[in-house]
């Protein structure tokens, strides 16, 4: 029996939004907003993508259009009353209450800002300006719209039968990467894939196959919206934008100097426990940790985000025991383009020495590689970054210098101020 | 929305029943059986299935009263309205009315007559005894409801989402094969599938993911109901059946030696053209050869089931040169045991030396091999055999003594009137 209202009430959508709901991000962006929210209500930051994968011209395949409907249907949500009830009655990290009723009154009244839309060389340029509070919102949704919508830019020249095939591809390549995961002992790993999905409907299955192929093992997802549904823990921290814009706005070298530090103060009187993990990279590592005050080793742990794994691990393992604390009693979390070969060697390397977890991105809810010609599902390097806040220009430096960002200039100032010497390139693949 | 009505109505069933239609058969069956109901009405044959993987106990895995309704369900259905239009109206083998209004008239009123069912030493013993007109039509149905509980069993212990892999697994590994197929020039390829598939719903895919990936090289298949739902062809010609219950009604060795090459008599006056397909194998395809008379040459072609395929093909040549017909005007089926490997080294061997095609069965329609734990899921040979014609014992020799079957003292008789000396003994997967 074909239920004609369904197949009527289908028909009737204009178009088949991609986000659909404002929890439809990342649990780390709603902590930091929340910091944003006590802390820095005025200042305004300007979000912008990149696309680093420059030979994927993604506004030939993109239709600017469709880009522009799924945007303006983006700026329609608002949180709904199951979603605010959520945020505030769910346990996070162990916690209740983790957001304020302040805060969760005023996420309630929120609508994502205007954009500005162009396309150049190929590329969209999308722009977000406005207060840093409801840009860093858009972070997460623009990504996963632009991602989506270049996998539908390749699917609907594909047959339904086609289509069931490479979804059937899809399933058994994340399945078979979860059963060899399983064999990991002691394995602690989640999903950080909400940016760079292939879509919202597949991020939403491999998180039930994370669920169903691991159990315990499996930590939870940055996703919010898909932890709601499937009641799983909602898992993150904090991202590049608060030491990025921390710098920006610092004057003098001193204080340029002291912004990361800075960041992690303001942090440490918000959020506790497992939240407290450093995020070392922004302007180099081993300057960091060589300059942190005490108080910083005795966060809980180092996310490792864009240092060779086993080298950031190491490092960290050293600090600490130069620092006199136990690595066993320290939490790595390494979230860097990986797959299953690389957990396997980080496990392999560290069981024992350190706790550690994974945060899964890319490579486990968009690995379509080789399953369209000429790589055309293949997931691409995009971020959204700050780019200025209050006018200044912001300059991210990474341990790769091919995550670094910022006016020439600029550069070489920070440079200066964080003492980064020669770095080791590494290619970026997501 | 859900569909309150379909949910209930789905939830109303007793069982699921795994035949839902006489045409859910191989139409190789009903040339078979208006050939029988023109010329032998009178003859009662008893068929038995026979389960040739003896260390895979069916009747510990498959509950006696559950095979008991699928086969009483399986005897409630008649042809129906619709069914019998496309009998009567359909082109088979680029033929109209290949079927009489007599012949469809009395199938129309066809019921599957009665069984006996017991078990015994962990096998079932399911038997079809009465007029071979009617007890021929239990062989596939019979085959395909004990092959499809056997999936079931194992499947019922599987959650939801483990399904769901499977099925991708098992949906990559066809269409990977299918792509395989698509790489050999001029293939010709049908399913043969029916009997020993997974499960009704799976062969039906495996047809469609030929149609879609094999365009004109998938030839069809020999599912009627299938056939006529996909609108693909519907083939098969015949098989053992026609000469066993020849040979057994056989009074003297002169009329048993003769019974083969009757049963090709009898056939070429109600069959023409690609019907004419020599099964050379029944009682040993050298010695049928040798003694073939002159006018067996004029068929369209020969089915090679049960000699080594490079072997058979090569022997079927040579004959047909010495008879004085060119071979690349002629046509051999290959469908013992086909999967790719073999299909390419055919392919490979014959190209451009005749005319071929390939039947491909079981590890078409029910490769899952690998795929359950200790080979739950993979295929066995399970056959359903003619075992007595009115009241006399059947034999048959083929040319692989493993699928040899008969009293030994029988065998012994036939074996020295069809002059059968040392045989190669192969191996028997499906």
């Amino acid at each position: 029996m074909t239920d004609i209202a369904t197949r009527v009430y289908n028909h009737n959508w204009k178009i088949d939004p991609i986000i659909r709901s404002l929890l439809d991000t990342d649990f780390y962006k709603l902590l930091m907003a929340q910091t944003i929210f006590r802390r820095h209500r005025h200042t305004r930051v300007t979000f912008s993508i990149l696309n680093r994968s420059r030979n994927v011209r993604i506004a030939d395949l993109v239709d600017e259009a469709a880009l522009r409907e799924q945007l303006d249907h983006a700026r329609t949500l608002r949180l709904t009353r199951g979603e605010s009830t959520w945020l505030r009655g769910n346990m996070f990290y162990g916690k209740r209450q983790m957001f304020s009723p302040e805060f969760i009154e005023w996420f309630e009244s929120f609508r994502l800002p205007p954009y500005e839309l162009r396309s150049r060389e190929g590329q969209y340029e999308l722009v977000f300006e406005g207060p840093w509070l409801e840009t860093t919102f858009w972070e997460i949704p623009a990504l996963a719209i632009v991602n989506e919508l270049r996998s539908r830019a390749v699917l609907k020249d594909m047959g339904k039968f086609e289509l069931q095939v490479l979804y059937a591809r899809a399933m058994t390549r994340v399945w078979e990467k979860v059963q060899r995961l399983k064999a990991l002992p002691g394995l602690q790993i989640a999903d950080f894939g909400t940016r760079r999905r292939h879509g919202f409907l597949w991020q939403d299955w491999c998180v039930q196959a994370m669920q169903e192929g691991l159990g315990a093992a499996f930590t939870g997802t940055s996703n919010c919206l898909i932890a709601m549904r499937r009641e799983v823990e909602a898992v993150g921290t904090n991202a590049h934008e608060l030491p990025m814009v921390y710098a920006a706005l610092a004057g003098s070298d001193e204080e340029l100097a002291e912004a990361p530090y800075h960041v992690l103060r303001d942090w440490q009187e918000d959020y506790e426990g497992n939240l407290l993990i450093i995020l070392p990279d922004t302007y180099g590592s081993t300057h960091f940790l060589a300059e942190a005050p005490e108080w910083v080793a005795d966060w809980t742990g180092i996310r490792i985000d864009s240092k060779d794994p086993i080298e950031g691990g190491e490092e960290a393992i050293r600090w600490w025991r130069e620092r006199g604390h136990d690595p066993k009693t320290k939490l790595a979390i390494f979230s860097d383009a990986l797959d299953v070969d690389a957990i396997e060697r980080i496990h392999r390397h560290f069981a024992g020495r350190m706790r550690f977890g994974f945060g899964w991105g890319t490579l486990l809810t968009n690995d379509f590689r080789g399953f369209a010609a000429n790589g055309e599902l293949d997931p691409i390097s995009i971020v959204c970054k700050v780019v200025s806040a209050n006018g200044r220009p912001a300059v991210k430096l990474s341990d790769n210098p091919a995550k670094a960002m910022g006016p020439d200039g600029l550069v070489e100032r920070y440079k200066r101020v964080f003492g980064i010497g020669a770095q080791v390139r590494r290619e970026v693949l997501v």
